[in-house]
């Protein structure tokens, strides 16, 4: 039995209150049951977080690599402004999946580049909170490999 | 009587003491005083802070969806990397205006370019500390239309 | 008592007749009138125009430099193309203030970039009709000062 | 029984006397008695003129809102540097077509791009003088659609 | 008697089932028929095509060059990307007319550039399946030219 | 019970034999049949295939509409270059999934840029041959949706 | 003898008035005489004229045609987004020296490109009021050559 | 004793009949024949193809990993657009050598990039037909090396 | 005696842990006992920190202002997106050295650029853990000129 | 009475012999004794020189800090390749004028910017041989005011 | 029998003891004999030349003018920067051909623009020292043609 | 004991002379005493030179590779110019560290970027001759690594 952290960036705490055309009906509560039952089929238990904090994120993922198999983020905004989480993500050395809960190449341009793609182990978004399960599915995965 | 957030980005605690050249004599605590004189006219009080934070900056706007009617920023330096700060205002709902003490397009080709316009009310710079006043009244009248 | 110059470019003369979601119902002359109010309030006079010439813009900026204290100016589309515009205002040497109805950053990339903003003294868009007014408090603040 | 602007932009008054190579050897006379029997055989008349001047343009389209139902516009070189123009044509509500006597695609760069064509019905370029007419079909079209 | 190839690209197929506030309602069956019609006004035939494949398109046009005296074209997608479609038309030596439904200029950023229009006699868009008609006339034209 | 596509692009039919580094050890065979058993968990058969051709990919999707609830796509090369499949893809209206066996944003400047991405209804990878799986679930959570 | 028309563009009307730091002190006037004299020197007369409108640029060289053996020509702010002046010089055919006074690669990065120098037979700029003698007497030299 | 593929890619096959001053006045017949004689030189056959579909240029490349020693390409207009050549050249493993007969880099802007030139083991263009006999003198040399 | 603030961005606090063929095998802690020593040589003390967030290095290069004489500062990834950084170092007006363990120019494109470098006054990149020492001495030697 | 440089660079030396379409037939001889009249005019004297080496023309430029009142430099190719020009020239302080024989902004588009002419008193170009006739009455003439 | 100049630019003096991964073993002297012999089969002789100076390279580019009837070139660093040696070769009339030992086109991305290909008779790169010889033969054969 | 090479570029000569507010007012003779000063500090000797040739600077860094154990280089405009400065500095192997003067990130964008900074071990700017020093230490820190 692994951890998996689950992160999440700015203004997702807001989830399933605003633009629920974008971001789907779900909050954040519902999505860490998704993921908790999730990572139970695989044998695993989830630290879920969220933060609108750069720095906090960039501490999250330190703390990680001593406490947990790998990880899920979702880095919102900071995907694509944050070297800083390339780093940090580059340094912990443990599998990290990236998700969108929105199909990130069909919006404003600017969200097309992401600095943590280069990083993770696996890229996914468009699938909505469902992208959550997918994602602890793959990393799963990838912990067995 | 509505309340208005007023928030202030990074540097801007340090106003009035240097480079006057650029940003004028005042201090915050001078604009602050400004501010709150703006609103009573208009029957409105203030909610006046400033944070280096950027994450911070995300807390109080999403703080300001419940207990403010409008928010008045100068996102500072933020203003030209902050998605996150774009997400914020577009996920609150509530009126936002933009305002700078420089003329930024004066100034570096780097601060020509804001992630927090495209998603405000009303956008203003150059007018110095008036400008708060001005964004206060802009505001105020976006409140009532 | 001061003369202050408003001057409008292009297809303002349409105003309030088409696109009434984008630039509001309010006619020019409504517009007029709100800046003459405005003026009076601080002791001043306007003189209210529009062209969509911008051969005569920089006529009347010329003019203006000897007949006014200050301008308030909506180039229109010249904003984004006239080198010349912003000759002019350099060379005149008064208080120029730029004002835009719309939120020219919430609409196409070319109307993010404007030749008058680095030589005007303050420049605000996005607050309607309400603009006008803020720009000629912002212009009075400025001869004051 | 309607009628057609038919406006042209800046030098074509030299058309037919000089650079044959590019434009061919009639001359704006001749084109306008092209259109003029183009536009007979749907019934409709034209309005015929030149100008150099990119205010005189976006006057006459203003002009056409109220006296025509459509119109023929070959911009000249104001294709590719006025937004007025497209502010204009967007404002005016009928119907636009755009035409160039050469292929604007096989000159130099800076011609490849049209501020007219974004907001125009139809574009049609490189038929030569039997541009204009396909033009006032193709309007004529839209206007029985 | 001359017969003239219209060939049409990727997608056209689907024409007339989906997508029909950008496309018309018109079926390709239809525009054929309109095309036939155009082409026996002027005394000529028409050879009509369509095909997903790049490399037969390339194919027909060297086959147009003995057997037909012009070509009709609407390269679809292939219009923005190919460049063997480009070399093709400029080997044959005939006329080419670029057609394509909708105005591709009000559409998405990648699809105002083409590879054919550069080599093409004429080249119109936005007239629905009217351009069909149009491009036949203004290629008989020029084969009487 | 529904058909899913699964289409594969230029090259794939080289799998397991070469490169495995980049892209695993597994036969294009061997993904077919992880395929078939994921999509039986789901209650689904696929109908899975390979070319080099990018008109073949095209005419799949085509064929698609008609006979499969949804596609998963892996379009190889042609992700970076066709807009040929984009339009398709818009054109068929049913859901399409876009996976990739490798981490796309970990490789070539020129591998980032997906024409594919922004119609999908998903896209993911860098989870080798795994990833076809989640895609299957992915697509088969949309199907219920 | 032979007319050569000294063509000046927008905000030159102020020279000699307003930043001599720039332009220097001597006003269009001053300039004038100078052309003058120089012109006389080689037997020519000149026709010195100045304007803001573009259009209007276009409309004197068109007269320049029939009645100048040349132009020296100062576009001042049109010097950098008017084609319509290019399309004008390339169509009169008569010989253009274009000139400016302050050296304008010294200055803002949009002031480094002219529309008018591909066309001109030659180019000068930085010599103050002397640079209309030297545009003069190189004129000259080239209406003997 | 070794096979070694000869591909050309589209509109090769109009050689000779076309754009001589470009391509010369050998046909593609003539050139297999001297690839032939060059091959026989260094005891090698050649297999000479062409195609117009970029799809049919991949299968034979697959083709060549098992049947050829090396390949010789000249991949028309898919040298600039086309990434599936570059990964089935990598990953068939063999040396590939590409050849152009004109100087591309004395060509438009956009024939001066090539997708293949990275992966091949020698590029030469500008000799013409010459040119495909010293791409099998240089394979050959790689064959032996 | 002074006080030097010698500050560390995101990420440093793994140094000696992680990627060593990279950042080297000291950890943080060594570096702070060298910096120690080479203020020492000078008659100096430094105040040693490290944070992964951006706002707590503007917090503490404002506290440097009345605190310290000088800043030796590694602002690690926030090098290259933080303008905000730039605005503080140019606020406080004392001596800023920036540092890098790695040469930045070796590295990714990205990682080229530094918005605290046209601030600093003076830069190293490139000699490990060394960089500290030199970063300290040239600060000291800026503090005695 | 003052010395002249007459500096000119690269290639300059087959000048007359080839190319004449684009330079003149005039030899570096024949240009020489133009200077030589032309500064006599002025009471001057040249000293008129040749190098195809870049660092041989930044050690004429130290050389005539001492010896010369200005110069007149056609720098070749080095124009636009050569920031080692452009110190030398700032750091010499004596006036230099630019002279380019032909028109080098209607040539290819890497000829359109100089390192030289930011640091330049003035630049002229176009005018042939008499283009450094020009030069050295523009340069007497600066050196008088 | 004519003679051909093989000239080398800057650091191929190194050739054999530095970095043979990529340059290969032979020294610049084995690549002079393989030159000579590979000029003798087609009864040419070879002048053979070396430099680390932009200059000298220039100079001898002259010199071949009338010595030599062609040259082959490996012009190293200086094929990226030098405009100068387009020029030469431009100005010198007779065949050049352009030779890289290494792939240029799998370096970095500042290799793969060359000033002096669009004024090559031929390119090749990528064969190592057989390049030269390649060259020889190719050029050889333009001297027949 | 080994020898350091001081090598320095184009203009540096004139060092103390001029532009003292940007280089200060020390010599090239002051700073070589400062060299030799730090460099007997660590038990070595410098040889100390300057010319204002690319090819020399070349010749130079080749010599280096047996006469010296390590280089600082100041190459002055060349850094940002010279690919062969790069190439040379690969080929020779030893340790090169970059100093400049100035800040080159403070001023002009073209010197921002350095041809010389990817291959150097270290890199270091502003410091003034002080950074001489500082390059000298950092240089012997890695000979003794």
């Amino acid at each position: 039995m692994a951890t998996v952290y689950v992160l999440n960036g700015p203004n997702l705490n807001l989830l399933g209150s605003r633009e629920t055309a974008v971001y789907g009906s779900l909050t954040l509560g519902d999505i860490e049951k998704l993921c908790a039952a999730a990572a139970k089929k695989h044998g695993h238990v989830i630290d879920f977080r969220q933060t609108n904090h750069e720095g906090e994120l960039v501490d999250w993922l330190h703390e990680a690599r001593d406490k947990a198999a790998g990880v899920v983020i979702n880095p919102g905004a900071y995907t694509h402004t944050s070297i800083a989480l390339q780093d940090a993500i580059r340094a912990i050395g443990i599998p990290v999946v990236e998700v969108h809960l929105s199909n990130i190449f069909a919006r404003e341009e600017f969200r097309h580049h992401s600095y943590v793609s280069p990083v993770a182990r696996g890229v996914l978004c468009g699938f909505g909170a469902k992208g959550y399960e997918l994602a602890i599915d793959g990393l799963a995965s990838a912990l067995t490999a």
